[in-house]
Formats: C-alpha cells, structure tokens, sequence
C-alpha cells in the first residue's frame, strides 16, 4: 500500500500512514523478513520512522535501527525519544555508537549527553573529531534552558569586502550543507557581529553586487544567558527563521533556529496548562511517566488543599452551632456553601487564567498590574451581582428559603465574586514580582483560598442578616 | 540613547528600547516635530514601530503613519492590530489605502478584509490590480481557519528540465523577492507537485547539475480544507520552513509559512488554556476587550455551574435533615463536604487537564481511551486512598470527630477521588467523539459535577456507617 502513495501525500491521510508503517514494521520484524522492512522504511521521513522505531518492543528496536541507511540513522536518531536513544547506546558496538554521535547536530548532541551518565559523557566526548568534541563542550558549558544551551555553534559567517558572486562561491566550496541555515552573518575581525545577511537576499542579487549592499545592520541578537523562552518569542515577534546568540562580549558564538523555537513554545504552554490544572510539570512527558511518578506529580497540590480545606471545615462545624443557636436554620445555610464557595472558586480560576496566560504571553505588558485588577475587580462585581440576584431569587421561589437566608446568600455571592477576582487577579502578579512562575498561583490554589475566606465571609452576613 | 544602542541588541534590553520608542515618538509628536519624529524611527523594526503607533492616542496615529517610507509603511501595517488598522483607513486619502492595500502579502490583506464592511472590501476588491485581486478573491473563497486562508499563493514554481545555473539565473530575473520562500516547488504541466527543492540544496549545488538531482520526491503537503491546527503540528512535525497547499485535484495553490504557524500554535494554546479556566474564547484578546464583553465571556460556564450548584445545595439541606434524624451530627458532616468536594474537583481538574492537553498536542495518539481512563482511575484510586487515609486520621485525632464520621470522610475520599479521575479522564474523549473539542469538557465543569455527585455519595456512605 506504501507503492500506492501519491508523490503528495495531504496530511490527514499521513496520520493512518504512520500507524500503517509500525503495524508493517513489526510485522516483517517478526517475519524476520529484513529485506522487506528495509524498503518499507526508504519513502518513509525520519521522524515517523523514529515513531515506528519507539512503537516497536525494545527487543526490536535496535534490529530496525540498524536497517537504516547511515544518514539517515543519524537523522532518525536525533528525533528519537531520549529513553530510546539512551537503551540504543547499550545494543550498540562503541565505534557505531562514536559514528552516529559524532554526525549528530551539536546541539542535540548536548541534550542526550545531559540524560547520560557522566562516565559515558567523558568517554563518548574523548572519542568525538575534535571540531565536534569543541562545539559540544561549548553548549555543555551553559546553563540549561537557556540560548546558550539550544543554539548551535556551526553557521557560516562572512567577511564583508566581497561580492554576491564571490560569497556564493564559497558557500558552494564548504562541505557541510547543515552549517548553512537561512541567513549569513557577518562579523569583523574580532567576531563581532556586524550584519546579517539573508540567503534569500543572496539568491535574488546580481552576482557583481558588493556585499555591503544587502547586509542588514539592524541585528536582532540574544545572549547566551537568555532564557529560551525568551529566544522564542524573539523569534516568534520579528518573524525570524533563525536568532543569533552573542557572547558577554558581543561575539557572535551560535544561533537558534526557528524548528526548536516552535517545541519550546508548545513545551512551556504545556507546563503553564498544567500549573492551571494543578499538575507539576517538568518537562518530562506525564502519558510516558510511571503511575507514581504522575501520582508524585500530583499530590503536593492535592495535600496542600487538602490542608486548607481542612479550615473551612473547622469554620462550618464551629461557625454552624453557633449559627444554629441564633437562627435555627444552620443546615438550610450550610446547604448554600457549596454554591457560594463553587462560584467563587470559578471567578477566581477565570480571573487568574486570563492574568496568568497574559502575563506569560506578553498580552499585557503594556497594562499595569493596578489596571488589571481594576479592570478584574469590576468584571468580578458585575458577574457577582446578576448571579447574586439570581441565587437569590432561585433560594427563595424555588428552594422554598426564607428571605433572610435568600439575602445572606445573594449579598455573600457578591462578596465573594469581588474577592476571588482581586484574589485571583492580584497573585499572579505577586508571585511575578517573588520571581517565581505567576503560573504556580494557580487555579486549584485560588479555589481553595477562596473556600476559606468565602465560607467565613457568608456566615457573618448571615449572622448579621438574621439579627438585623 | 537610541543612537548608541549598538548594531547587535540583546533583546532583554529590547522591551525596554520599544518602551523608550513609544514615549519618545509620542513627545516628538506632541511637540509637532516631525523630522524628529522620522528620525527616530528609523532605526526601529516594524514590529516595534506598529507596537508604537498602537500605544498613540487615535488621533497622532495617522500623523505617525504617515512618517513611514512607503516600503515600511506597508510592513507595519501589516503588524498593527485588525481594529488600528481599520481606523487608519477612515484617516487616508482613497489612493493611499489602495496602496498599501495593493502591497500587503495576501494572506494578511484576507485578514483585514474578514474585519472590514462588505461595502468596503468589494470598492478595494475592484481597485486591487489585477493579480494581487485575484490572490485575495482566492483566499477569501475559503473556510476560515483552513490551510486556503493562511496560505500565501505567492510561490515560485519551476520545471524540472534545466539546471542549478540556469534556476539560479530564473530567480534573479523575478522581479518579486517576496515571492521567494525558502523552498522551491517543480510542478509539471498539469500543475501537479511532483518535487520540492531547498533553496539550500541548490545554493550548494554545482552550477551545471541537473535540478532532478537536488529535488525531493517524498512531499509532505495539505488540502486547502485542512484545519489551520494541524497544518501548525505537521510543520512543527517534519520541522519545515514552509508546507505546500494543494487543492481537491491535488494542485499547487499556495504555501504556508513557519511564522504564521507560531502564532497559531500560540493561539490554540490560549483557547485551550481558557477553555480549562472556564473563559470562552473566540479569539479575541482578552485585555483589548470592553468590560461587558469580557463578562459575557465569563457568565456562560458561571450560570451553568450556578445552576448545578443549586442541587448541591438541594441534597445536602433534605439529606441534612435526614442525616441529623439518624445522627444527630448533620452539622459536623455537613461540614466535611468542601473538603471532599474540593478534593474531588481537585483530582478530576487534573486528570482532565492532562488528557485533554495530551489529546490537542497529539500525545496520546497513541494510547486508546481504555487505556488512559484505566490509568487515570488507577491514579485516582492511589490518591484517594492516600489523602483518605491522611482525612480520617486528620478529622477524629485533630478535629475531634468521633470514628462513625471518620471513616466515612475517608472511605468517601476514595470513592469520590475515583469517580473524579474517572470522569476527569473520560470525558474529554466523549467530546472529542462527538466532533466537540475536548477543551470545553473543561475543569470548572468537571469540579462542579463531582460536586453534586460527591455529596450523594458521602451522605450515603455516612447513613449507612452510623446505621452499621
């Protein structure tokens, strides 16, 4: 069916392509027809090959690896899963090992030597071609997370005094395909980067153009300190294929190129999703973890609510008796704590969530937090108050309460609102300013404080309301 | 001070340099100096300029527009948002808009002309040049958020017979550099895509070879009807600079670009992260929108979580006065339901929010719904027994409660933590069957559901261990 493929395979016919290749790769697999595996896998791109390769038992993976052109293995390896790559290493001899891990991307490199033990670091990297071993050794040098740490140190940098013509020439002359990324740069004698040249802007030039006539001088540069998610939305706001990063000196050292910008984003949108969600998040993939690592990951959250929620028990239990001797209704009041405190909770998740992902996403670095919990505050007593009057009216018509509780339920519902919204609003911000992620005040932790507070706040009213 | 930044600019000291831009601009303009004002921006990035102009009060920003060459001026226009961009075009004079409209790349003209009046577009529509008409009326004709809106069908398309040379000298011949992404695409006569080349592979390339030796065979491209979310994963899968649009005939109709793909990604992440905190999302950025918008936004999951909430509240004042005939504790039971419920909510919030990020990044592809319901059931029942236990001894040694109301506490735990997980887990896919997205089977709603369902079982499980 693989021979049937149109040239230009739609996408959504690609999704059924890939389940197809694993289920045929196992199956000759376990044919031991390797022959026939081979040419299964030749139209196939990489990074589904390496998706077949993972499906497959463990046993397996290292024969169908070895299938594969040498190329292309080194092409499949990089986008094969960390755990994969590690169990690989062991199957295979030391100088197949040093083949592929020398032709790896530097910066690939750097991130399966993290996962590595050091042992195994120090020998594979004493093994490396020297030019190899340096670029590796120079991301291994930063910090992690950082642009120093995703860039990689091969591009192809230029001296100015030359022509268009003469600068395709010796774009021509270099070997390796893989330095060339979409732009030039081109630095003076100190390595300083002076300009920035598209490929694009190459292409399109008459061939006796000096070069000085289409370098850009207005660079857009990171440091090797910065924060990936920084370099991403670098990139992602001026609309680059690829970011240089310079070092404390302003030297040109690597660059970022678009591809790995896009993982990270989608890495840190996941983490910021499940701080929400009140899951820790570090980077690891939650549907490959084991069940007590996701249970690890998710009971410090559990616990502390747990702890809090405790309060609020406390607070019914005492606040009830003393509520059921001035009213004799403690039950009929304790039944709207669910309601009020369910609100509540659910305006402070929306306050925090739209604060929390403007804050992470640059949204409103134009508004002052003051503004913001302003503009939340508001938002929050105009929702507490149309659904105040409704829960009062709906406690009263249709539950069949009398108006003191109808009142004590509504004018808490009001309360409330405005404080889960300040409350959920307000903490983002403060844990920015604690730099920390605005993230971690997240939602489950508003509901909770929220519960507290609103269940003190509500039986007061009511107090108040029935001894008016 | 914006004369010694020096070429190359870290972007930490960025933002600060678009805040000075914007204050600077906006004294300049104050004190109707002009030149000043030009001069200033010069230097600056589009981007950073439209950020600038849409920091202005509404009437400097036409006078600020007006400061641009009008190769930038087209370019920053294209960065400003939908609303200063149609306010704009009430300022400018008929040929002006007909302009810069003329020289917008397609795809952001279909997105201004989705904002504008129907009148409006159809003038400019009858004004465009020919082409660039044509382009537009093309785009338009397609569903929104599909490949055919986000595409441009502006590409440069080649046939195979000729050489790297002779493609090289083609190129540079084209008027248009706009026109050039980075990949090239051969068609035959029919239009059919049959190859790609990189214009890497062919800037590498040998003058005289043939381009069959450089093109790629095995395309990966989509239909113009494929959703704009999974045109954004199939780039971010096979790490493309630019995916090929192909129609129902499977021909060539347009390319999408790698840097509209970050935004989408960026903005799907957004809805499914308001989604969870129960904010709809259409789109729209939350803080650019009026007060009563945003509770519009906010009131629809409120009212439906009001409304459930009042059965909460039902069950736990007719089951209270039952309980309290049986006990004579409803009071001290009663004031057990935030912390189950809470914990409740809790645990399903987060196995909902891991399933349905699993589900919108494609992480559980692989895993059927069987298999991550009876995982997260697993999880839940390891949590619930844990924290149960914790609740048990927590209420009887240090809130005091006798053994009858804790064990129910404890034993409710766990029933409510597994339904919790159960449902947290399950549902996501149940909406995701019927065509929905998982998204809006989201936390707030889940929370409130083992609210009602929660205290049933609790007040169950507590008649029948003070009836043992």
């Amino acid at each position: 069916m693989i021979e049937n493929a149109t040239p230009s395979t739609p996408s959504s016919s690609r999704s059924e392509l890939r389940d197809l290749v694993r289920d045929q790769l196992r199956m000759l697999l376990d044919q031991n027809n390797l022959e026939g595996a081979k040419a299964l896998l030749v139209p196939v791109q990489p990074v589904d090959i390496a998706e077949a390769i993972e499906g497959l038992p463990e046993s397996m993976q290292a024969i169908a690896f070895r299938l594969l052109s040498k190329a292309e293995a080194i092409e499949v390896y990089e986008h094969l899963d960390i755990s994969v790559q590690q169990a690989l290493i062991q199957e295979f001899k030391r100088q197949e090992v040093i083949d592929i891990v020398d032709k790896m991307s530097p910066d690939d490199r750097a991130r399966l030597f993290d996962e590595l033990p050091a042992k195994v670091v120090r020998q594979m990297l004493a093994e490396l071609s020297p030019k190899e071993r340096q670029a590796t050794a120079l991301l291994l040098g930063y910090e992690e997370d950082t642009a120093g740490r995703i860039m990689t140190p091969e591009y192809i940098s230029l001296k100015e005094n030359s022509t268009v013509g003469e600068t395709l020439e010796r774009i021509r002359s270099l070997a390796k395909a893989s330095e060339l990324v979409y732009y030039l740069y081109v630095t003076d004698n100190s390595r300083y980067l002076t300009g920035i040249i598209s490929l694009r802007d190459l292409v399109i030039s008459p061939t006796d153009l000096p070069l000085s006539e289409i370098v850009t001088r207005d660079i857009v540069s990171v440091h090797t300190d910065t924060d990936q998610e920084e370099v991403a939305r670098t990139i992602q706001r001026y609309d680059l294929l690829a970011l240089p990063v310079v070092d404390k000196e302003q030297r040109l050292v690597g660059v970022v190129t678009v591809d790995d910008v896009i993982d990270i984003l989608e890495q840190e949108a996941t983490e910021d999703i499940y701080a929400l969600g009140g899951v820790q998040s570090d980077g690891d993939k939650y549907f490959r973890t084991s069940l007590f690592a996701v249970a690890r990951k998710r009971v410090f959250w559990l616990l502390i609510l747990l702890v809090t929620n405790t309060f609020t028990s406390a607070i019914i239990q005492q606040g009830g008796q003393s509520l059921e001797a001035v009213t004799g209704e403690a039950i009929a009041i304790a039944a709207f704590v669910p309601l009020l405190t369910g609100t509540g909770g659910n305006i402070g998740a929306q306050s925090s969530t739209v604060v929390i992902r403007g804050l992470n996403t640059d949204e409103i670095r134009d508004l002052g937090p003051r503004q913001v919990v302003l503009r939340e505050a508001l938002a929050g007593l105009l929702l507490g108050s149309s659904l105040g009057v409704m829960a009062m009216l709906w406690a009263h018509f249709l539950m069949g309460q009398n108006w003191f509780v109808a009142i004590a339920v509504g004018s808490s519902l009001i309360a409330i609102a405005l404080l889960a919204s300040v409350a959920g609003s307000a903490l983002p911000f403060v844990f920015r300013a604690l730099d920390r992620d605005p993230a971690l005040m997240s939602a489950p932790f508003i509901t909770t404080a929220v519960d507290v507070l609103g269940v003190l706040i509500y039986f007061n009213i009511a107090r108040a309301v029935f001894t008016l």
